[in-house]
């Protein structure tokens, strides 16, 4: 459909597609990567401390006491710190304020799908670089001429993680293309690049609070990098929305980055879910691709993954798949409570042998 | 300044100056228009209710619920309720999906000064109409060539309000233009257009909770029109930020919404407290624009604007003042209550006296 009324652009776009939210509270939600933990204690009491009369006033615009508790959790200064409402705001905002040239950006072809819909919203052109055959990314792929280069790590939906070093070595030989790392899932056991941001001017790291930090009802996103990026990103914001985020949201994060302990022991039980759900799954016969992150991308060489996501769905769990070129015979399993790994991996079986009995049936036809 | 990693339309903007937010809770805060009354209790309520482990998981991209309770209010359908982080995020996609043509968009020259900021973010034209003589806006000025229209009704920062049927009838005889009406301030006495959508497909209609719903610290706006302005609003938003709203800004508008009783209540006080202090400052000898906000626009024959700014600040009362041509001589003032109002007036006169004193005193020498 089109409308007289619209912008050129809007006819042309190809809006991001969300996981399901079932509004079923009974569903094995493993779709959308969310935290099976709750938030820390001290995030909800920082919420309803803040619920209050104070809600008639604006926000603080620029959410100082925030990118304190960041700078100070990441050892950077106050300037090397952006905040938004959610990483795909961060990440709307870079596009528009870092990878808008007039050479194509580059990222992987099989990565983070909002990427090609951030370039179709703000007229970027855009060149996919193949990962490997092993669903790595290789960066000397990346040395081509370029108007910035971005990449998950570890990458979605495939959880492969890419060495830090390598990033460095790649940072150090091409300063003159902004190289933004989307660490939203980088605290499942990989190393963030934020390290490198005091050595390296053209490197910009993006995390997010829904994943480890149990928040993804509450949309906050951030940036750290060299203050030059930081500042690109901050004149956008205040071309945008000056108060991106809320009151309760600033005092959230606050709280969630300053309970480490919380965080520390909620992301260690995910890794070794993780890896429990991962044994599991081979057992099962499923080929599972290394994950650093909080999912697993899983395919199974008897079984379609098409049909394995509506027959789980049919069980009441909720898995993501996405129907694009190279991993349309993949699951990308959220890592749940070991419950709702065991609900996740019992239905399997049932469905499994299922298909054994009935295939067998048919033989015997 | 600039850097070589930022995309060329960074270093062009001119990005918007948000009213100061003072973390003296002293101050008498009457420069950002909040409302000076907390909100419902409902909605705290409704947020502490909300305030729990689901934060863990994504909030319904499609606010849902928020939609049909904004529906239900303003007796439209569901698809033609479009819902935002903050009215500010909700004009910013007006622009970019709505208002970007080949023709100027028009808004007049004295109004809400992040249009022009905008315009600038999307490359979009724009050509500035004068408002009258009497700081009105006149619809026949718009009957040119243009790529959009869009003003505040009542007009920031006077408080004039434009007569709906004058409205609809620009709307009736230019099918060809949308016309969108940035309503933040229509609860405290004006009429919506929100009435005019059935029947005109080019109108959309935009309001806020931060003024009458007392929930500027929530970062809630919406915009009501036809289903496929609606629709192109949407498209941009699922290229943008699949959740713009939290799980607590959807509880708390809903909350909001169906408490009729309250905003009525409190906006009712308002208009009261609007009319005391525009009687009270035209004793002082200020012209007060007659205004149907929750603000008054003074001048002073005797004083310079920005010199009462800072006096006014001086003596922890915190007015807004544009250095902005036609209006550098005026000074915006939200209606506090009653005892803020009088805050105001009585460090007024203190002004007024120290320098009328001050004035014979140099006279005498």
């Amino acid at each position: 459909m089109t409308s007289k009324y619209w912008s050129p652009v809007v006819s042309k776009l190809t809006p991001y597609v969300a996981g399901e939210q079932p509004l079923n509270p009974g569903v094995v939600k493993l779709n959308t990567n969310e935290n099976p933990y709750p938030p820390s204690p001290r995030v909800l009491e920082s919420i309803a401390q803040s619920t209050g009369d104070e809600l008639r006033l604006y926000p603080d615009p620029n959410s100082q006491k925030l990118k304190r508790a960041l700078a100070h959790h990441f050892e950077l200064a106050n300037d090397q710190i952006f905040v938004g409402n959610s990483s795909d705001e961060v990440l709307a905002h870079v596009f528009q304020a870092l990878l808008k040239h007039d050479l194509p950006t580059l990222f992987p072809d099989v990565t983070y799908s909002f990427y090609p819909v951030y370039c179709g919203l703000y007229g970027i052109q855009y060149k996919t670089i193949p990962l490997t055959a092993s669903f790595e990314i290789d960066l000397d792929d990346y040395a081509i001429p370029n108007g910035g280069i971005i990449f998950a790590n570890p990458n979605a939906p495939t959880g492969v993680q890419l060495d830090t070093d390598l990033i460095e070595h790649f940072l150090k030989r091409h300063s003159e293309s902004v190289v933004v790392i989307d660490e939203a899932y980088v605290d499942f056991g990989a190393e963030s690049a934020a390290r490198l941001i005091d050595r390296y001017p053209n490197v910009l790291v993006v995390q997010t609070f829904s994943k480890s930090r149990s928040l993804a009802g509450m949309r906050i996103g951030f940036a750290l990098g060299n203050k030059d990026l930081i500042e690109g990103l901050e004149r956008v914001k205040n071309s945008f929305n000056s108060y991106p985020l809320s009151r309760l949201a600033n005092a959230a994060a606050v709280a969630a980055i300053e309970d480490r302990e919380y965080f520390e022991a909620v992301t260690r039980n995910i890794v070794r879910s993780r890896e429990e759900l991962s044994a599991a799954l081979r057992a099962l016969g499923f080929q599972i691709i290394p994950s650093m992150a909080n999912f697993v991308f899983a395919s199974h060489s008897g079984h379609d993954a098409g049909f394995l996501y509506c027959r789980l769905k049919e069980q009441g769990v909720l898995v993501r798949h996405f129907s694009l070129p190279r991993i349309e015979q993949f699951l990308r399993i959220t890592v749940g409570t070991p419950e709702q790994c065991e609900s996740l991996l019992l239905a399997l079986k049932a469905i499994c042998l299922d298909e054994c009995c009935s295939a067998t049936l048919q033989g015997e036809k």
